[in-house]
């Protein structure tokens, strides 16, 4: 799949967590990852690599999304939080809806008219479908230095 | 060194992350990791490999303290945030610092008491020498069942 190949050559730790693209739209972006590459001293899922393959499958939507739009921009992300609810025993995934289109319109109306807009996306971390972990981060979008040049 | 050993061994993202320890005392904790395992697709860090760095940095030190203490318990994370405030492009260190020797001092009775205790602790992502991510963390210990048992 286009996208898995694109996060394993540029991310490379999603490679090395084992990161597989199950789902990927524009509303709907889910990513699977197994246990044995990101399990912590408890044999359950290391945080860090919950956190990790939550902010992938938000920042992976977005990225979708822009594309989808013609826009070129470089997502960062400003900000995020993680509750981990649960431990997580297995194999897990993470998955990023987003449905909002008003949201999305203010955000693609902002960033070609000032260069710069922010979006906030949820993600959520699920094994054995249930709910084990909740993601917010906030990506904010910039204009590539070639698109300011064409917009000039 | 001990810790890093067992950070490879134990949580193997910490080892393809190429993470080292700096320092590992009960009152600061330096993990070091390398751009290129960990860079994204803008060439600088990714974002859930900064979090990752972070979070193994702040566990490590509750960690310590508590095997210092001579306490056996589990540690999760329960809550986390992260603060990107630029980008990184280059190596990285995640230094966890704690000498709250009063709110120790309180987790430490509450974990005796009460089987389970939370504590707070911050921990900031350092390159080139200047602070480029803030992180702040929820961790809770619990006693393992065997002290569990040996309570009652």
């Amino acid at each position: 799949m286009l996208l898995e190949r694109y996060l394993h050559q540029q991310i490379p730790l999603s490679a090395a967590m084992g990161t597989r693209v199950r789902t990927a739209t524009p509303e709907r972006v889910q990513l699977a990852a197994p246990l044995i590459p990101n399990v912590n001293h408890n044999d359950t899922v290391f945080g860090g690599s919950a956190a990790a393959l939550a902010t992938l499958s938000a920042w992976a939507l977005l990225h979708l999304r822009i594309e989808r739009a013609g826009l070129h921009a470089r997502l960062v992300i400003q900000r995020s939080s993680m509750e981990y609810e649960r431990p997580i025993p297995g194999d897990f995934d993470a998955v990023c809806r987003f449905a909002d289109e008003l949201a999305w319109e203010r955000f693609r109306a902002t960033l070609v008219r000032r260069g710069r807009a922010r979006l906030t996306l949820t993600a959520c971390l699920v094994h054995d479908a249930r709910r084990m972990a909740a993601f917010e981060g906030d990506f904010v979008a910039l204009h590539s230095a070639d698109m300011e040049l064409q917009r000039t």
